[in-house]
C-alpha cells in the first residue's frame, strides 16, 4: 500500500450549450490525460450542461443515459479510472447533481449525488438557490480501486468537513471534488477549503473546476488543484482550459500521518462542553 | 447581540527565564492594550516559562499560585477580560498546559487545559513529545462574557476541528488560542489552520503566539492573528514583540452566517458511508 504512486489528472474545460461539443471536449481531454500517463482522470462539475438552474432539466439524463454510457466507454477506451465530474441526473421526475465513477474496464464503481445544496445569498457576490431545482443526495460514496479507496464530493460539499472525516475514516486516501465555485467564493475560500480538508484528514484533495467562459451564464472560478496531506499544492491551474496533473503518493500520505499522528490523537470522548 | 463590537488584543512577547521579567512584560503589554481600548486581551502560550519540556516542572504553579493571582489582579486593574495565555499548572504531582480566564473584576471565569499533546516527529523539522511531561485536559471551556461566549483552545488543539465545532455549537463566537507553533509547522499550517477553524465554524479565531527569541531554547512562529468568520485576517503580526488588535463584530458574524448558512445546512444523518 505504502509504495503506491499514480498520476491523477484534472480536466479543466468549459461546457457548451451543445451537448456534442461538451462530449467531444471531455473525450479529447481524457484521451490526452491518459496519453500523458494519468491512471485516474476527473471531469468538472456539470460538464455537459450550462451551469445555471434553468438549464439543468433540459440537459438532464437518467443514470442509464447516453452521457453515462459515453463516460463508461471513454474510461474503457483509455484504460483509466474516471471520476465523471457531475451531470444533471434525472431520477424519476427529480433532478440531482450526480457524479458517476468508472473503472478501467468501463464498469461503474459507484455514483454520488451532491449532498449540500448551494443556497447562498452573498451581498455584492453571488445568489444561488440550487435546492429550488435539485434534490440533494443522501449517501456518501467511497469506491475501491487498485490504488486504494477514493471518495467523491461535489463543490459546496467542501464546506462540510464531517463528510470528509467519514470518507477518510472509511479509508479514502483521496477525495475528488468536481467543483464550480463562483469568482467571489472562490477568491475567498477555494484555497482555504481545499487545504483544510486535506490537512485535517491528512488525505489528498483534488478539485476539478470548469474553466471560466466569458460567454457562459455563470463564471466558474477555475484553479483546479490537487492538495497533498501536508497541505501543499501538488498542482494548481490558472483559468485557461488545461489538464492539471499530479502524483498521488500513498507512501507520502503514510509518512505525514506518522509524523503528525492526529488521526490517532483525537479525543472523541471529550468533545463536549461541560456545564458551568 | 448583533450590534456588539469590541476590541480584542493579542500580546505577542517572548518569555524569560526570569519569572519576574516575564510577569513585568505581561503586565506592561496588557496595560498598553487596555489603554489602547482593548476589552478582551490574550497572552501567549506558556508565557511565564521557557517553552521546553524540561522547564515546565520548575516553572509550574498550582491554580491558586502567584501567577494566577497576578493575572486576576491585572484583569481587575485594567478592567479587561483576560485570557491568560497558558502556564504550566501543577495539579497534584502532574503538570498541565493550562489557560486561566478572568473577568473585568478579576474573578476567574474558567480554565482550560490543553487537550491534545504536541507529540510529533517531523523529518527535518521538529520533534517534540509533550505527553512525556504533561497531562492532557479532558474538558472543553466556553466562558460567558458581556460580549457573548468565548472558547479557549491551546496550540496543537488547532488540528482537531471537533473541538471547535463543539465550542461553536455551545455558542462561542470567538475561540482564543494561545499557541506556540514551531517555525516548520507554522510555515506549513498556521494560516491554514486558523482560517479553516474560522471558516468551517463561521466564528472568530484569535491565535496568540510568543514572539520568537533567538536566545530561547525553542523558537516560536510568531504571527499572532485574528481571523474573521469569512476567513479574512483582521490582524496579522510579524515576529517582533507587538500587540495585534482587531475588532470583533458580532453583526458581521451574523451576516456571514445568513449569507452562507452552513450551520443550518449540515446533514448529520447522512455522514456515514453506505456499504457497497
Amino acid at each position: 500500500m505504502e509504495n503506491i504512486t499514480y498520476t491523477l489528472s484534472l480536466c479543466q474545460f468549459s461546457s457548451s450549450f451543445d451537448r456534442a461539443v461538451s462530449r467531444a471536449k471531455a473525450g479529447d481531454f481524457v484521451r490526452r490525460a491518459a496519453a500523458d500517463g494519468a491512471a485516474v482522470v476527473a471531469l468538472p462539475e456539470m460538464w455537459n450542461c450550462p451551469y445555471e438552474n434553468r438549464y439543468f432539466r433540459e440537459y438532464a439524463e437518467p443514470a442509464d443515459g447516453a452521457t453515462v454510457e459515453f463516460m463508461a466507454r471513454l474510461a474503457e477506451e483509455c484504460g483509466v479510472y474516471l471520476v465523471g465530474g457531475s451531470i444533471p441526473e434525472l431520477v424519476g421526475d427529480k433532478l440531482r447533481n450526480s457524479s458517476f465513477i468508472f473503472a478501467k474496464d468501463g464498469s461503474q464503481l459507484g455514483s454520488f449525488s451532491k449532498m449540500h445544496m448551494f443556497d447562498v445569498d452573498i451581498e455584492g457576490g453571488v445568489t444561488f438557490k440550487e435546492s429550488a431545482t435539485l434534490e440533494a443526495g443522501t449517501s456518501l460514496t467511497v469506491v475501491d480501486t487498485e490504488f486504494g479507496k477514493i471518495g467523491v464530493a461535489i463543490c459546496y460539499d467542501a464546506r462540510f468537513p464531517d463528510m470528509f472525516r467519514a470518507m477518510a475514516d472509511a479509508g479514502a486516501h483521496l477525495v475528488v471534488m468536481p467543483a464550480s465555485f463562483s469568482p467571489v467564493t472562490g477568491a475567498a475560500h477555494w484555497d482555504i477549503l481545499m487545504k483544510s480538508r486535506a490537512v485535517d484528514e491528512q488525505i489528498y484533495i483534488a478539485a476539478c473546476s470548469p474553466a471560466p467562459d466569458p460567454d457562459a451564464p455563470y463564471q466558474a472560478f477555475g484553479h483546479s488543484c490537487i492538495v497533498d496531506p501536508w497541505g501543499s499544492f501538488v498542482t494548481y491551474a490558472g483559468t485557461d482550459e488545461t489538464i492539471a496533473s499530479g502524483v498521488i503518493d500513498l507512501g507520502y500520505l503514510a509518512k505525514v500521518r506518522a509524523q503528525v499522528p492526529v488521526t490517532e490523537q483525537r479525543r472523541y470522548d471529550f468533545y463536549h462542553i461541560k456545564e458551568r
